[in-house]
């Protein structure tokens, strides 16, 4: 009997519908190519359901997902829905009861994409993200006093535990190992951030040391960033908290010029939760409808799926069709990448280079 | 009588012992043109300091420093000592206890600077980043638990006032207004940051309201951070709170490619106390002693320094010798900008050019 995953999908709002029907289409063909079954499972879970019932997903919703090899998401987000309730609604409680801690996210200059760096070919710049996914800054502890005075303020708290710390550095270090690049660079804020910081620097360091053959190095957040466009040939592996990854990683991204084509996994490593995966980019209110959005993010972040399937030559043939796809002049261009095709076309393009 | 303003002079640690006299020979110059006196008075307080008396600065090192008019700062940071500790000892206390809650630093493409960006001349980049400067992530409110064990964790609490949140937005607003550049860009993140970033939010749009003929808009950090890349010519004042606008004030001379020239105004705007000016480069151990930093940051943070003081014809004086300096391709300039020249070369060019 040939192999199956079932995939729980939940394609959202705005382009998201767009983007992954059209990214199924690829992710079947490598499937059938290599001879497995992606069984497709369908939640219609958005902002419209939070319109029509008050919530984003039903109160079961996450046990429904349970039963899952990988959910596949589109992106949520709608005008009109506060941000924070659509993302604390759906997307950051599956992050967190499904314990996806680690956030991956590659940054890579791609032939054909526009690069924003002057003097940049395809090839020299490559490295990953890994952003700590379920705690850290991104937290609902804190509160507001003395709401709608003059003397009204908000307390936001972070948590950092040692657990969860150690956990996403060691994945870092394991990944610079697996992929035979052993550099791993944490972004901090000891200078400033008075209690978390230094504590995640500690923990850098004592993690570090079961590696000794990995180079280990650490620049605060703000001349990281900016090292991230002065010489971002420099990173192999880059680790850090959930706020400052969650940077990083789009940062990466728009100095790469590949915001619209970047995808992210959200990773529970030791498969014992279904894991997620998302292209970066969000709902684009703005252009849906029109059928122009760029597939790639969706794409590659199925054929990272793929990869944590155990799929790795399907994997590896759908990221070989998009670097086909993207390479060749001749292939057709969404409007982010300066042309003026249909998302259509260029998945179209995808699928017959799979 | 001549007018004289009372200058306390802090050089501190590494190349702020060279760039800072180096940038008071460009400024008593500026002066004696201008006819103001600059009237210096050295504090010699540094990590050397704290090695040998346990504090960075005295006991009552802020009441020594408030009966002046300004604070001129060079860097401080050692290695061996902690940052945390050199910079809660001096800066972080300093900014706090002068009320210095505005953090200003231009973004701005210079002459003769290379640029990492493709296809960009000097006047296409050009705005200021502000940030709150004594609230919000940096904070000593938190701790730690269960230290040194499995269950360990910390605590990070940031403090959003409505007073101090408020006060800053509206000094963006104000420097919009008079920059004649009607257009405010908040940095947020309240898709994930639960509690204080909604409340910053809800701020915004309450003080943009006060000032109706000024186009204010906001994008979160991570997509912020990507656009100072992919098109940094849309910004005119970009406001932020204490991390946000640390992140993006190195970012954007990052992209500008003028970290090591760069100057950063701590001001406390209503004048009720002293307000501070420094490079923002650090004490950079690595090249201290060999007169090759670029002097500047510390120039420029002068420049901003004489226009606090009241000497607008000065500080006008100051910026375009640097710019005539910069912009003239046979005049020296230091490895950072790709020449050979030590610091006291390109600091006697700015000198002749005032
Ligand atoms: C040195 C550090 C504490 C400081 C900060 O984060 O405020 C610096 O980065 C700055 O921007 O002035
Ligand atoms: C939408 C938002 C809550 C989310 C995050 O900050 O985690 C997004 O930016 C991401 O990186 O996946």
């Amino acid at each position: 009997m040939s192999r199956r995953h079932r995939i729980a999908v939940i394609e959202g709002d705005g382009i998201g519908r767009e983007v992954i029907p059209a990214a199924r289409t690829v992710l079947d063909r490598a499937a059938s190519a290599c001879g497995f079954t992606l069984d497709w499972r369908d939640f219609d879970w958005s902002c419209e359901t939070w319109k029509a019932t008050g919530r984003m997903m039903p109160e079961d919703g996450i046990a429904r997902l349970a039963d899952h090899d990988a959910i596949f998401l589109g992106a949520v987000g709608y005008p009109g829905v506060p941000d924070h309730i659509s993302l604390w609604g759906l997307l950051i409680p599956i992050r967190r009861e499904f314990d996806q801690y680690v956030n991956l996210r590659p940054v890579r200059l791609l032939p054909g994409v526009p690069c924003p760096l002057a003097n940049k070919k395809p090839g020299d710049i490559d490295f990953w993200v890994v952003r700590e996914n379920v705690e850290g800054e991104y937290s609902q502890i804190g509160g507001r006093m003395f709401a709608g005075t003059e003397r009204e303020f908000v307390e936001q708290t972070a948590i950092f535990t040692r657990a969860g710390t150690d956990r996403i550095l060691r994945y870092a270090f394991d990944l610079a190992r697996r992929l035979g690049r052993p550099h791993v660079t944490s972004a901090t804020k000891s200078n400033g951030i008075f209690h978390s910081m230094p504590f995640w620097d500690e923990r850098f360091a004592a993690i570090g040391a079961e590696y000794p053959e990995i180079r280990a190095d650490q620049y605060h957040i703000d001349i990281l960033a900016a090292r991230f466009v002065m010489s971002p040939e420099r990173f192999d592996v880059v680790v850090g908290s959930n706020l400052f990854g969650d940077i990083l990683s789009d940062l990466g991204p728009g100095v790469t010029g590949t915001i619209a084509v970047a995808p992210s996994a959200n990773l529970n490593p030791e498969k014992k939760f279904p894991s997620m995966f998302e292209p970066v980019h969000g709902s684009a209110p703005d252009i849906f409808g029109q059928r122009i959005a760029n597939p790639v993010g969706a794409i590659w972040a199925g054929a990272m799926m793929l990869d944590h399937l155990g799929e790795a030559e399907a994997a590896a043939l759908v990221l070989r069709a998009i670097e086909t796809a993207l390479g060749d002049p001749a292939s057709p261009r969404t409007p982010d990448l300066g042309g003026t095709a249909k998302m259509d076309d260029l998945a179209a393009a995808i699928t017959a280079a799979v």
